[in-house]
């Protein structure tokens, strides 16, 4: 009991630590770019310049020994010339020079670095130098990210050090609850890419490069901490501490969950990964083991991270695997039915009740059965899926669109026929409506069930409805199969938890 | 012999006859839209009105006995009222009206039809009409699509017969050299929708509907001597005639390729297509085995069709399953590994000379094995597909970009720093060149393999390369992992082929 105490004081303590430790990397007050640079071939001119343009609010220093202003600004010679204390540097120099620049750091009372700079660990015959580069930060009580990294994104501080990479996706960063681990930086931007675009925004972004100092644990504790994120999502090929995950991720995932996707699967995986990140040892079996001990939702594909993410963030989790589904035509029933039985959901009878007042509403042609074919009769989309919430029999509803709103379409039409179909768009209006969207949030809420939709990515642009959906972070998936992949995602993690709670 | 030789001949009588027959039907010099309405609530309305905005060059009549005109046109009680000879009749009456409808067709000596009205077998009850409707048709020689169908498009004759559902499209159909065969009007409409957004072109589309005298095995009998189709998908629920669609299928698949969604896969799906078409009997496994013996290419989801299909059009074939893979960043090249491996392809080593030449051109830190790992240098993405293209080691080239064009966005930064960006974007110059792109078709030409490649959706509106790739028929996929399921289709098919002529 004594030792079990102590070990949790312990924990604590390096949990306390880690949170202070990593506070000025995430929210510093000043930032020193050592290496910015006003040749655009540089990754220090598109680090300095991107920190400018994100408007990072404290106090930013360039540094390179040979400029005298970057960008405008008086420039440094040393992070030692600095005149006020600084939190974190940015470390954009050529491999060879991080060590003299880490000792010039140390030597400023620096608290934490990025190390962009390539060329170490992955690179044959590095190992020796990110040796050294760990030791002097050791010494000098410095925690850093790296190297061989992207940086980190925090958006509640208008900070990142990514670079061009990040010019190249947006450039504010949309805040949201969602942090990214990843240990691929190109793969993260990716991801950021996929949900920027749909304006769903990120509470942090770490690439986490060769992990010398900090590990992906580190990262994990830390945002398990963090106010402002909810869920945490992943790219791993290896974990350093493997015990060390497993345990701290079973306590995070009873109040945030982490989805992963771990690469490295197969052997032509594993064989890349030691390329790339020179990933050692685990079988995908015990990362397999690993992760459902720990609750752990494991992803298989790239999107699948931020989908799945949103959707436990935005929506109520159901609480079984009966599906009721809407949609505008049959054949996506069959399709949607197919996919929904192989990957373990149900497709249930639905109430009397239901069907009554289904009757009221469709067509006498309408399927008279779950998945509730509304015979082209888009106009009751929000009802049908209203209605379906409310049966007792129905956990979660999936509704497949064909059709955006007609009415941004009709304007490339020649005028006489636009105003003909002017009053073709009205009926349509249901649909389409904000209103419409607006009152299935609310049920949502009230139901306390998830609604999973998927519609054309054509109508992404031509409907006000799609992006008042992902607006309130309800995804909008670009096929059914999509869709009902990351239904089954998120029921699994329900059923999952309701069987660890029971 | 002899035995042989005439159910040869009749067979090609068939196939004559279906050709003739169906002539009037994708290239009628005059059509009847019976049912034509001024109300924008109505079929008949947005039918007529396609017609119209599409510019079908023959003669067009409205058929409605209530209307004087409509859209200003002139309008006939009955078709026998029309003045001259009607080629195909679109049906869009309630389905009590259709047996007198057709009858009234039989006497005007009416080509063919497409009935687009719903009510029949589908529905409860309407069995009976559906047989008086074919019996009419048969007495009177009119073969036609449907009932209860969205009807056809050959944007060869600006001809559509879809109505609201193509406006929602597009106003104009791409020409193209893919066939649809569609047994779900909504996902046929639904996968045109993901055509044409990219640019691909279709010849014919066809949704076949309750299939009561034309079946799907008639149009793929059609489709297969039309000179613009180059290649035929399918939605299919039920195929009627199992044993004539096998025997023509091995044929067409040695001139034409295949590709086929087959839903109703499992139990519940099955259960769903019996309560949409009324589809019924053959096993899933049964249809599997046809479609292997036939040389069908048989895909799981609904996007999967026209990428397969438009990649088979465009690129060459791979010899075989060795994939040489570019990326910008290591990640991409573990998780394309993985799904390499587990759909059957393989990493293979690169020669001496192939690493040699990009030794010479990448940075010294770059991976220096298959996954080429361009680490992070996207200005040398055409130089390494082009050295891959060479390698006798390689049959085929996925490249995996993370980046678009960054001058356009480049465009929403102030004015100041987009000044000092513009040098930067210049570097990036090679891999958004047109110049780039077509020099990338030239070398696929020249060493008959083909090339896969995977970018963020985002680019696609940055990037003027993508839009380029795309509209020469090369997909861009938005992920890695859609990119190499597309390969793995095609390098089984271009095998199964390899083994049947061996």
């Amino acid at each position: 009991m004594k030792a079990c105490l102590s070990k949790l004081q312990g924990w604590l303590k390096v949990k306390n630590s880690i949170n202070e430790e990593l506070k000025p990397l995430f929210y510093p007050k000043s930032v020193a770019v050592i290496g910015a640079s006003n040749n655009p071939a540089k990754w220090g001119f598109s680090i300095f310049n991107d920190l400018l343009i994100k408007g990072f609010k404290g106090d930013l220093y360039p540094v390179n020994k040979n400029e005298e202003r970057i960008s405008g600004i008086t420039c440094y010679k040393s992070v030692k010339d600095v005149p006020r204390s600084v939190d974190l540097a940015v470390i954009a120099v050529p491999a060879q020079i991080v060590p003299t620049v880490m000792k010039e750091c140390v030597e400023k009372g620096v608290k934490t670095a990025v190390i962009i700079s390539a060329g170490f660990r992955e690179a044959g015959g590095g190992e020796k130098l990110e040796e050294e580069v760990l030791r002097i930060a050791r010494q000098g009580g410095i925690r850093f990210v790296g190297p061989n990294c992207f940086g980190i994104i925090n958006p509640f501080s208008n900070l990142s050090t990514t670079g061009l990479m990040s010019l190249y996706i947006t450039p504010y960063v949309p805040k949201g609850s969602v942090a990214v681990i990843t240990q691929s930086g190109n793969l993260g931007t990716f991801m950021l890419k996929l949900a920027f675009e749909r304006g769903f925004g990120i509470s942090k972004f770490v690439s986490s490069g060769n992990e010398a100092d900090l590990h992906f644990e580190d990262y994990l504790e830390y945002m398990a901490e963090d106010p402002d994120t909810k869920i945490i999502v992943g790219y791993v090929e290896e974990l350093r501490e493997g015990r060390r995950f497993s345990e701290m991720a079973k306590e995070i995932t009873e109040k945030k969950p982490i989805v992963i996707l771990k690469a490295g699967r197969t052997k032509t995986g594993h064989k890349a990964a030691k390329a790339h990140t020179g990933a050692l040892a685990g079988s995908d079996d015990a990362y397999g083991a690993c992760f459902k001990q720990a609750g752990v939702i494991r992803v298989r594909e790239i999107q699948d991270l931020f989908d799945v993410a949103v959707t436990l963030v935005s929506q109520p989790l159901p609480r079984g695997k009966r599906v009721g589904i809407v949609t505008g035509g049959g054949g996506f029933g069959v399709v949607a039915a197919d996919m929904c039985e192989e990957l373990g959901l149900e497709i249930p009878q639905l109430t009397q009740g239901t069907l009554q007042k289904l009757n009221q509403r469709l067509p006498p042609r309408w399927s008279h059965s779950n998945p509730v074919d509304m015979v082209g009769t888009m106009e009751y989309s929000y009802v049908c899926i209203g209605t379906l919430l409310k049966d007792e029999n129905v956990d979660s509803v999936l509704a497949i669109s064909s059709v955006g709103s007609p009415s941004k379409i009709f304007d490339q039409y020649p005028p006489a026929i636009r105003n003909q179909l002017a009053e073709f768009a009205e009926m349509m209006v249901e649909w389409e409506s904000t209103r419409g969207v607006t009152g299935l949030i609310e049920r949502i809420r009230k139901y306390k069930k998830p609604v999973i939709l998927a519609a054309p990515p054509t109508s992404r642009e031509e409907s006000e409805a799609i992006g008042e959906f992902e607006k309130n972070g309800i995804v909008v998936h670009p096929t059914p199969e999509r869709a009902i992949r990351i239904l089954a995602y998120v029921t699994k993690y329900a059923e999952d938890r309701k069987r660890k709670s029971a």
